[in-house]
């Protein structure tokens, strides 16, 4: 008798070498710890703070991710644009309107036999940019996929924890999970939607956390001092890994258990 | 010999009725359950899901709330301005401009002798409206405060993670704790920083679940939709309290624990 | 040997009843004074300063408009929505999403029988809302249109200087003319593009001017000071008439004059 | 008998070598044509369109600019920071924060013994950087003043069309002049208020206008289709003097006549 879950881990949004270094030596472990079948990350900060390279993005698919999503600031660095289109392991919001490089979602192969999995890379706008509607993307998406996989996985980059929410309802009994990125805090309202969907508003950053959500402290409180522009530098200490690990059950693709992952804790002292 | 901590208790957005009966539910088992000696309470939302009323605020100060502030939606009704005049137990943001309704701090007495606390509330500008610095109010603030009290409680209400966190390590050590409210999302990064101030980005709301951040979902999804205006009509069901309580030695009034509390937890499976 | 050119006059944001009222008084000369053949008149703000009612769509033709465009404020009146279904005359901007209230391009007979003219309202998003994008909406509705129509008139109701402009060029040599709205201060760039289309960033406010934008001096100063809610009041002295009058050719539909109205003029002294 | 009257030319944003030319090309003729006294000129955009340099400062300087305002783009080029501190002819906006390189006012001496001018760089918020109120700044500024100066010059460099008029209304009669910057379009309502003071929303680009607001017309397009980013290039052809020239009566500065200038004219065809 074969398997009866798929269990799916997303890491959130990896900034800079500290978090891919944070990746390179965490994540087999974790995906032993966890029996994690599937591994997707969001890297759009992988690269020093801000976009990707063809370098960080090997590094994260040597580390064990089988697919890396994206978000505003995969824009960022203008020498990643071919490499969109010439890797299918990497995905950019879907929304972006007809005519921008790369795609937004992928059907993937799980390991070991276990079918397939596809991921959708929707964007937020609400505080972002006026790029399609998320919600009809979805709809577009999920048309296109029918019947071809069991296993849905959204990662909905936005700001706005409302649009997050609305999509996680709107999609709830649809797609198998919906976990959003982007905001680099880890929220802890992981659950699971009355119709089986995986929803949970933010994974939060693996990187870098004496930081202001990646950055060097000094610039970043200066930028909020002066409304000036101070140069982004990524900062580099105190390295966190976060991530949430969804159980998908084997016959309609929903989820079954939502976990998410802070490594190591921080310092909450004893009540 | 005395007692040698002092236990708070924040508790984020009450959602309208169902959050004001939340509240009186469960606070004062709450209060027990947590030895909590003091009660401050983000009530922005109290009113219908839109600002406060004196009605309201009644009802949590008698749930055994002893300090209520606010956010951007304390402006939503109009009928409370006078209120904000004539009673010292509710704050609105402090970095409104000089003119403005009512006052963004006060000091409190801590039953039991336990002696004082300052309590200010701040409000973010990022995404939202650009009122004075809450940065240089806050140091403002607390020079006025100095050597008055030993425990300083900072709300900060505010859209933006990372002015949250940049808000967090400017004061490190000058107060007693900053916690966030605003989003409606509880975030699971409550930590103590290096210099002894509790943190936490978001307490979450304190309201129906079955929402879009205490909005009912159809009005919700529909606004996201469309981008015209629906009504907003206040959530009802699967009421949550979200809240955060930070113990303060009392020596210097450093946070030496932090605690999320949300009840009844979400169903998140088992893995 | 007929008529080779149509004048086509645009009146700007109509603000409340004194703007409905100097439309009343002055369009009849205006029309006769300029040899208007065809009158179209943005009316977002026409039921006293936001949105508009039946009456004031009523007024609006009985005083000569052929057409009447809206705006973000089309939707600040509920009780208007069922006349955007049933009154063909009036248009909301077309790039709201599929499934809004009516209709946002039409194509109406010039009387005299001149041929007929499309006439196409559409909404920036750049500090706006994220609703469809502004420039594939103008190609759709293009194509629609196809030898239908002569004459291509529309309202681009935007915020922003770069959004208007940038449609200019987008649509130059596709339509007759590209105005725009929404400012409510006319700008001094009527022009011809080089490929026959008529521009103006804005038109302009047909409405009180001792005013901010048609609001009470006082609230909306204070709004700036406080960023707190100030109850919007339609201002009511120094009412002018903005408009723009484009003459077509007959033969391509291309502006071969473009001039702008401002009555009466300012006080601008002697040099 | 003394001379009355003082004129004061102010330059809109000049854009790029194609602006800095055009102003050392014309602007002697247009002092002497006008008989300007004292010339401001908004620089921002001075260096390839986005910030200025110490060279693009004294090529203003040389052609017969005595004073050079700025806006938000005055910090996009931080090789220029040193400059604001060493060169008072050069302002950057007011009511940047405390502890902000430069400073936003200053007292000059006008050519010809005609007394001193003050000219005030302010700068909006809405839309743009939330930083200290332009209003409260303007009052703070004009009680430094008192009695120092008999005219001044206010730069109100603001995307929203409200905001700069409200300031206007709030310093009628306080000082001589209220003009805008930053939208790059010429706007047509230059008046004198009721209290005296000149008014005009925007002196619009002194630069190319083959263009979208200075930049080239494929670009900005691209950027609005596709809300990814696309390199800033400074377009090149077409190149137009915007410019005001307000006149300013010598007993209590104030503002006897306002004339826009717009070189060489737009095509308009012949109605
Ligand atoms: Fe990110
Ligand atoms: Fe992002
Ligand atoms: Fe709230
Ligand atoms: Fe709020
Ligand atoms: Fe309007
Ligand atoms: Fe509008
Ligand atoms: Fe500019
Ligand atoms: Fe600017």
């Amino acid at each position: 008798m074969g398997q009866k879950i798929v269990k799916v881990m997303f890491i959130g949004d990896v900034v800079g070498n500290p978090g891919l270094k944070m990746v390179d030596l965490l994540l087999k472990n974790f995906i032993k710890k966890y029996s994690v079948d599937f591994v997707i990350c969001n890297g759009e900060n992988a690269h020093n703070g801000k976009g990707m390279s063809l370098e960080s993005l090997n590094q994260l698919l040597e580390a064990g991710v089988q697919v890396v999503t994206g978000g505003n600031h995969t824009w960022s660095n203008f020498n990643f644009f071919e490499t969109l289109k010439t890797h299918p392991q990497v995905l950019r919001p879907q929304n972006y309107p007809k005519g921008t490089y790369g795609k937004g979602y992928g059907i993937y192969k799980i390991p070991g036999g276990l079918g397939d999995i596809a991921v959708i890379n929707l964007q937020g706008r609400t505080f972002m940019y006026p790029i399609d509607c998320p919600f009809r993307t979805a709809d577009w998406v999920i048309k296109q996929l029918k019947d071809q996989v069991r296993y849905i996985f959204v990662d909905i980059h936005a700001e706005a924890t409302a649009e997050k929410i609305a999509l996680g309802w709107y999609l709830d009994g649809r797609v198998s999970a919906v976990i959003g990125t982007h905001t680099h805090v880890q929220t802890a309202d992981e659950r699971i939607l009355p119709k089986g969907t995986g929803y949970c508003t933010d994974v939060g950053m693996t990187g870098p956390q004496t930081s202001v959500i990646g950055m060097q402290i000094k610039s970043a409180v200066d930028r909020m001092l002066y409304q000036t522009p101070h140069k982004y530098e990524c900062a580099e200490d105190d390295v966190h890994f976060s991530a949430v690990v969804v159980t998908f059950e084997a016959e309609k693709g929903k989820t079954v258990a939502i976990e998410r992952i802070f490594y190591p804790e921080f310092d909450r002292g004893m009540s």
